[in-house]
């Protein structure tokens, strides 16, 4: 499998994936998804929120476990973050044929769309569509970067964007989702375990910093008549990594957009994106509350305005607890136990939360990087990763 | 004259002027020029390098006494950096005329093409060909963003590119170039005069800073495992600032790419472009020599790889002191001395410099912006401006 999937969207140059929502490495990631699900004799279907549905017995059966991730990528991504959940949930299903069990309620392998956000700037799209959470209004007011609307990009793509939104009777056919997924940090690698199970997922908050000053000449401006919004900025992220961490929470910024961005003018504009969760929400809200307090500070130091906007926020997630503790008996039977971490990246599974029970595995990555060309999961953990997931279904789908 | 001039490539939105080099607002600056010279009944020349000329008497007689500026503009700039050294040039012979002062020597107004270079990245392109410090090969390198070339440029523009190069004719035809322009900083403003005249342009030089770090997951990876290139970019901004106030010198990180500059994500990259300016070739060593050394420090701490790169270096140019203080001697009879100033931006004539005297005179900025919409002169101040630059041209053009 990992050989067709491989090329798709590969950049040449970065050796990153590019596989953004409703793009032609999208298509072809959906082309490869069907013809996985039709050579397995699966029933293949598209929901009305682009999600990817391949269905081993009656979808209308109810009770359904559903597997599976997300195939779009981040900018220059990597390999494994959404395909190896996808793939994987193939392999369970092969694994579980070749054990010869019996299913005794509907099995479903899943690609939701457009999880990155990558193109329009919202994560987990498609199944914040289905849950609710996103309605069809909200999603045809989202652009991509050269203002292109999201109903837009989907009728291109071929995909009819008119009945965009909650589906209730899809929801209802689902017993369980357990999503697979390499891990984005090390705490298996350093626990020296192969798999792990999600206990919850951080809250997690972007804010936007406009740090408006005065354009002006770089040559011929004397310091102290400057109002220059790139000082208050590069202060601001130095006292968003130390309030990290005192906090025991992560804060990044990762994204600027500056004006005129011209190497012999003072910046007009300084806009920087910060990106922060903590294991709490009131971490977070410490955390935030002090690198935005510093941030103005800076600013008034330096004659320079600051507006900050919060651009998206997710509470804590505690993904269902019978059902994580369900995962715990199925693959900590060889009495070895296997570990349960929290995790800061937002996920499908973490949507979907709040209107079905949802569970996590995670494989280890050696390095923890993620979103990366150097993202990395070994081929031995993987294969732990597909047995893994294959008993967690035998045990869901199968009693 | 400011009537016409004034709505030629104003952008709407912002009001600045986007009159960049061989576009249609170039093309209406340049009739503009044409006309006034005709009205005047001056002979008008476009040289082969694409600069403009307006003779009165006759222009192979030689010592002509030259003066004029430029018509283009930085993105978004503002109505007075050159174009006020034009209109003052023909408001000036006007004053003389009215004077009725006798000529001894050829007098020109010039519009040289492309002084900001806003749109193929090299300022000052038709003073730099014609001293011979840009050749016609190098220029035919020479790419505007959209990856047109100078030559195919000049070439729709109508202006035949195959004869660029050093015009030593020309040269030899001026005795002394003489331009006016709007102070680009407040030392005019906090000595209480209206006019000054220039000592030096100080040394100037542009590096690439590129911070090489790790791209990997804003969300799961722990703060001791990133290798995040935006925090010693941080930490290297606030040294050029601390750096160039030691000195007394200007330090500018004005431009940024960021690479993947996802919300979500740690940069790989992070590239700054420092701009800095000292009053010596000492000083503007020593703070770029410190900045650099500072940075390397911040990147070894944070894991991360720094590459500087010169892009350009521009020495210190001395206006001649003869011409200088010529002019100081014409401009202060009165029994007040006129200030006489350094500055950090270069011009067409500091490229001059090199092959023929050159002067330059300013004219006062209360707020000293400029490059901006808010750029300004106060009209007492232009006319000033005005009886300074024709009080010169008759000492100059008329013994």
């Amino acid at each position: 499998m990992w050989a067709d999937l491989g090329p798709i969207g590969r950049d040449a140059g970065s050796g990153g994936y590019r596989r953004f929502a409703w793009t032609e490495a999208d298509r072809d990631c959906r082309a490869w998804f069907r013809s996985e699900a039709e050579a397995r004799g699966l029933t293949y279907e598209l929901d009305r929120n682009g999600n990817q549905w391949a269905w081993l017995g009656d979808p209308r059966a109810g009770d359904a476990i559903v597997t599976g991730s997300h195939l779009d990528s981040v900018p220059d991504g990597g390999a494994f973050d959404g395909p190896l959940g996808v793939v994987s949930a193939f392999a369970a299903l092969d694994e579980l044929r070749h054990r010869g069990v019996e299913f005794t309620k509907p099995l479903a392998i899943t690609n939701f769309g457009d999880e990155e956000g990558a193109r329009f700037g919202l994560a987990c799209v498609g199944s914040r569509l289905m849950a609710g959470q996103l309605t069809r209004e909200q999603a045809y007011e989202l652009r991509d970067g050269d203002g292109v609307s999201l109903p837009d990009a989907m009728e291109r793509a071929g995909h009819d964007p008119s009945a965009l939104g909650r589906d209730d009777e899809r929801l209802a056919r689902i017993g369980a989702y357990v999503e697979l997924h390499v891990e984005q940090g090390r705490a298996l690698d350093l626990s020296g375990d192969r798999v792990g199970i999600a206990s919850a997922i951080w809250p997690h908050g972007r804010w936007r910093f406009d740090f408006r000053g005065e354009a002006n000449h770089a040559g011929t401006t004397r310091l102290v008549d400057r109002r220059d919004p790139m000082l208050p900025y590069a202060e601001t992220v130095l006292a968003a990594r130390r309030e990290a961490e005192l906090a025991g929470a992560v804060a990044t910024f990762g994204k600027i957009a500056v004006e005129p961005n011209g190497v012999n003018a003072i910046p007009s504009l300084v806009r920087g994106w910060l990106d922060s969760r903590a294991p709490s929400p009131d971490d977070l809200d410490a955390t935030v509350t002090a690198i935005e307090k510093a941030a103005r500070e800076y600013a008034d130091r330096h004659g320079v305005d600051l507006a900050v906007v919060r651009e998206s926020f997710t509470p804590v997630i505690e993904f269902e607890h019978a059902l994580r503790d369900e995962l715990g008996r199925l693959l900590g039977s060889g009495g070895t136990p296997v570990p349960v971490l929290g995790t800061g990246a937002g996920h499908d599974a973490g949507i979907l939360s709040s209107e079905i029970p949802t569970a996590m595995l995670f494989v280890r990555n050696p390095t923890g990087i993620s979103h990366s060309p150097a993202e990395y999961a070994a081929e031995d953990d993987c294969v732990a990763g597909v047995l893994a997931l294959a008993d967690v279904l035998e045990g869901l789908a199968c009693r």
